[in-house]
């Protein structure tokens, strides 16, 4: 059974990426317009190119580094040999995933603009084509990773089935590493980039958005590329691989657990699940079209009616794969994964409930301008807070159920293999989620290069549409990148116990689980502390490199004559430069701390402080995660609301006050929001492997 | 020994309310000025006792409802009959905290005012008097409401010691109700008023602070009062009530753990410590006082120096006490005591590192305001998010030593009755801690009164002088409010652990308090969320309470002739109204929210789930907090920074970014980061009330 799941795994794969090459090649095919789209097009891949390059070679220092340690750990057999090697593999291919995306995105934003010259939907199916070969790079990249290792442990080096899951847990801390890189560099960049030009341009000297006369335009649209692309492929790759892994590793405790010998097949079916998902959403990319002059509406159920079309169908034919691969007794463990998958929805729905402006939270807010900037603030800061609650619920009525019926009251392993299943079962859809998510940043940029290229005005009308609908589906994105965030954080909470139990002397060290034993809780106080500090060190990076950037755009409208009246051009390279430098130096903290702080509390706590760390990252980074996305998202949709003319429209003091609004939810939404969904990943990934460590030479 | 304990107890509350009393005339000696000034803090002192009337009003109801609910509970024997009536005394002495508090103040700022035409000495005493009172009248009635139920149930009802803490419990539950609804109620107040003020006066209309042209300048001053000072003495009666009885109960539990027969002992020596805390803190009143023309650092070393005796000579005189009460085996529980003490200091100064201009972050935050208002927006939430660290690892720390020198590693009861005298131990100085702390609003007041009765600008500086070291002794209260907090939440929670356990069937529910069970999971994510959704509940009420005032304030500057060239008078008293209406109307649904939680939980998730609900609410609770806080006290004084002639000084863009930044910082230090302190403990408090009725008929 197993083998033809691998098979199974191998073909989803390959599908996804020969999918994802065929639907580059469509890509390239739309035409780039004219020689100044071209020539814009380029600087702004020109600028990510350098970006990403620079990137790379940092953080392969810091791979390097990792690489070396573990390797010393292997050798002093704290870890197998195999340890050094997946971790390597996985910061590779979540580097690579955001590379490709990021690529394809930087040659289908003139391709784009092109497009919506000629008509809605061929810019449309630029912009997804663009987003689909991102999305399908993504989990194809994923999964290929996944059976790699996994045959090359099973078939080749015949490894038993928990020194399989061991290994491959270390090649998803390889890829959060990657990821919180990419997403922390990237989110800078992107930020410092938008409130520099916005700031000065939009606020101070009152030019519109994308203007070619902003010095920091093109930093601009390439932010989107590095942050906004590449930042989220690598991070959802991450998320992808983070849950199918912690599920195989809680299958084999379940299996164990419950005395059944061939625990492959509870290994094995959270990667059938995201097969299955790859074939389901690559059929639901080709229901994704729409018509001249369509609504937001149209343009939207378009877009649902793929990723619809991809939930039902994996939901209905998961159900008799369950109970054939588990066994008829365990046919309720279904149950689990369709919780999950229905969760991710219901997640998206209230993100899209409280920062879409078409529902109350949001007009609410667009009101408070009235009364201006300071109000407009706390009104959007406490829109977040709130909007906490109900994806709260939501995941702890999914926690409960997916532990109840995969029968975790009578075998806690099989509850917590369930919890792990709602994960993979949330992001199996993830092929076509990201594509619808991923297009975003597409029609952003596409719509940079009309306004930049003086299209006309109907141009520039069809990319912000498509772009307006990025935001509701970004919206979604996040429910599925949040929620599952949470659930397999808990997932590898339970994956560290199973962990330092196996160790010798480490049960004895964890017998005291209690939430009321001082160092849990001391780890719980700890752990949610975390996720303020590194949403205060991020956010503090962003405004350090904005502050650079806004200094720049200053003098360059002060010192270059003739800049406001097109007689002269800005020195955008100047600006892409300030912000790759900037948001290099300030990548490396957050990311470094991540990694320290689960060995330093392990050290000095043992083991029951990490699993309260852990437990209180997991609480505390998803609150902060949804609030900061949230407000976020609320602040850029009040501004886009007044923008549409209500309460003074445009260039109101309302509209002023909005703007800053939007400003501040920048990092938020953007940059520090989304990284501590890796970051609490992160955490527990890297408590897993230096676990031997803890164990061995920690104080207690 | 015991009754000699009780003694000591009935002795240092009178003596604290003779003291206060004294004080109070001392006050009232002091004259009142010109009629302009007599008249101006008649109206404020008109507007706070209308406020505070109806306050309490609508209070009542709910205490009524309460006390019938209780009753009930009494009846079907769920309870004992003692704890309705001991929910009635904790609220009613709470809210008496406050009035006495308000009372005094609103005597004191014309008369503060006055003293300063003097001297600053003068302006000092009259304010430092009026801080006093209220000090010494919350530690007085505090101390005097356990003593009397304390010797009601066991002198007169003969009741044993675990049914005598398990009634006075209830009495904190109510001190912490009527907290909940003072901080709320009069943190909306105040900061609907002064946002009010703020945005219509100082922003659009360009005039200054407390110009008596502003119509919302009255409503302002009765803020600082109903807020600021009765807010804060129910709130800190609370805190401190709720450290007494905690620590009580745990010595209860401590003694029987440990085969102590005589646990009375254990549970009066919190009372005993609180009793020295008093004495001490009266002497150390005596030791402020100041010469004229003393530079700030000589204001701040006199209020030490009076703090500092008092903190030293009970860290002396507990040292022989502890090992007289508990017995030789037991001294090191001294250090339970002082490690308490200690932490307080430390986190106020972390506070104070953080908040203050003559530290680096708050100066790098002015700074910010180069780039605007949306970086200086992102830094002072940064800041306030990042110094959540070192609070958090103080506590850490003192848990930990707190546990360990009682000797919790043998004996968890014993270590956990130590985590709770280390919240004895930091609010002992209470009664000094707080007249340095309550002196600030009075001070501002006073400040308000001669800007409006047009007094010399010596009065003002001088007033400026008292007032700008009102905010670093705040920041030091803040410090021991949110440290106890914490400390006393998590005695709390170990006092609902016991609670459970003794009733019957109640050991069975609670087996499983593992931190990977889902009911404590769940409980856990639960708990952590309800500091967020309580945090937007009052920023929104704070929102529209402003948004109400902003619109009347800039509909007097339109519709009052005369108004800007002093021709005619503002109709202050519609200001005064608008805000008392608004806040108590938003005041309730908090209050009742934090209510019905934890007895919602309790029915659904059982006693396990509760118990995580009440660790995640008091880890997230503690960092919103000290986020919150320190976020408006940082933005707060980087305004006051740049007013002293920084980056472009008063009406630059610069000032007015950072009066943004003031503005959003309102609700977030003195609206909802206090009131969250107030959440975590009564959470508890209702669970371990209700805990009965949740084990009788809860579903788990």
């Amino acid at each position: 059974m197993e083998k033809l799941i691998m098979v199974m795994a191998f073909v989803g794969s390959v599908l996804a990426l020969l999918f994802a090459l065929a639907t580059a090649f469509k890509v390239l095919k739309f035409p780039e317009g004219t020689d100044r789209m071209k020539k814009i097009s380029a600087s702004i891949r020109k600028g990510a190119n350098a970006y990403l390059g620079r990137q790379y070679r940092i953080v392969s220092v810091f791979f390097i580094v990792m690489f070396a340690i573990l390797g010393a750990m292997a050798w002093a057999k704290l870890l197998t040999p195999f340890v050094p090697f997946a971790f390597l593999t996985g910061g590779f291919f979540s580097g690579l995933s955001g590379f490709i995306g990021m690529k394809v995105a930087t040659a289908a934003n003139a391709r784009t603009a092109n497009g919506c010259q000629e008509s809605l939907d061929r810019g449309l199916r630029a912009a997804f084509s663009a987003g689909s070969v991102m999305g399908f790079t993504v989990v194809g990249l994923g999964l290929l990773d996944i059976a790699i290792w996994f045959s090359l442990l099973k078939f080749v080096f015949k490894l038993a089935p928990a020194d399989i899951t061991s290994a491959m847990l270390t090649f998803g801390m390889g890829a959060s590493s990657m990821a919180l890189f990419a997403r922390v560099g990237g989110g800078i960049f992107t930020k410092a980039a938008d409130v520099g030009a916005d700031l000065v341009g939009k606020v101070e000297v009152g030019i519109p958005e994308d203007d070619p006369r902003n010095p920091a335009v093109i930093a601009d649209n390439v932010g989107d590329n590095v942050g906004d692309v590449a930042g989220m492929g690598a991070d959802l790759y991450e998320s992808y691989v983070g849950s199918i892994i912690s599920a195989s590793a809680l299958g084999v405790s379940a299996a164990a657990a419950i005395g059944v010998s061939d625990a492959l097949k509870f290994m094995a079916l959270p990667m059938l699940i995201a097969s299955i998902g790859v074939i389901c959403s690559i059929v639901g990319t080709f229901l994704v079209h729409t018509k001249e002059g369509a609504s937001q509406k149209q343009l939207l159920s378009a877009l649902s009616r793929g990723t619809n079309f991809a939930a039902v169908v994996i939901a209905l034919v998961s159900w008799p794969l369950v109970s054939r691969i588990l066994g008829a007794e365990h046919w309720k463990v279904y149950f689990a994964i369709l919780g999950g998958l229905v969760s991710g929805v219901l997640i998206g729905q209230s993100t899209e409930y409280f920062t879409s402006a078409s529902y109350k939270p949001t007009k609410d807010l667009a009101a408070t301008s009235e009364t201006g900037t300071a109000t407009i603030i706390i009104g959007g800061l406490s829109v977040g807070m709130l909007s906490t609650l109900v994806p709260i619920l939501i995941v702890a009525v999914c926690v409960m159920l997916a532990y109840c019926v995969s029968g975790g009251q009578t075998q806690p392993a099989m509850g917590l293999y369930g919890i792990a299943l709602a994960a993979v079962g949330m992001l199996s859809t993830l092929g076509i989620t990201l594509a619808t998510d991923a297009y975003g940043p597409v029609a952003d940029n596409a719509g940079g290069i009309a306004e930049m290229a003086g299209l006309d005005a109907s141009v520039r009308e069809r990319t912000d549409a498509l772009d307006s609908l990025g935001n509701t589906t970004a919206a979604t994105g996040k429910g599925f990148a949040i929620g599952s965030a949470a659930l397999t954080a808990l997932a590898l909470m339970a994956s560290y116990i199973d962990k330092v139990n196996a160790l010798p002397g480490g049960a004895e060290k964890l017998s005291n689980l209690a939430i009321n034993n001082p160092t849990v809780l001391i780890g719980l106080f700890i752990g949610a502390c975390l996720p303020f500090v590194f949403a205060a060190l991020t956010m503090k990076s962003v405004g350090r490199a904005a502050q650079s950037v806004v200094q720049e755009v200053r003098r360059q409208f002060r010192e270059i004559k003739g800049l406001m009246n097109f007689e002269a051009e800005a020195d955008y390279a100047r600006c892409v430069d300030l912000c790759t430098r900037s948001s290099l130096r300030e990548m490396v903290l957050p990311t470094v701390v991540a990694i320290i702080v689960p060995i330093v509390v392990g050290l000095i706590l043992g083991p029951t402080g990490v699993v309260g760390m852990l437990a209180g990252a997991t609480a505390s980074g998803f609150l902060m995660a949804v609030f900061m996305s949230n407000s976020g998202g609320a602040w850029d949709n009040a501004k886009k609301y007044i923008e549409s003319g209500k309460f003074g429209g445009k260039g109101s003091d309302n509209h002023k006050a909005a703007v800053v609004g939007d400003t501040v939810g920048d990092p938020f939404k953007d940059t520090s929001g989304p990284s501590i969904n890796i970051l609490i990943k992160l955490l527990s990934m890297v408590s897993i492997v230096f676990a031997a460590l803890v164990v061995k030479v920690g104080l207690l």
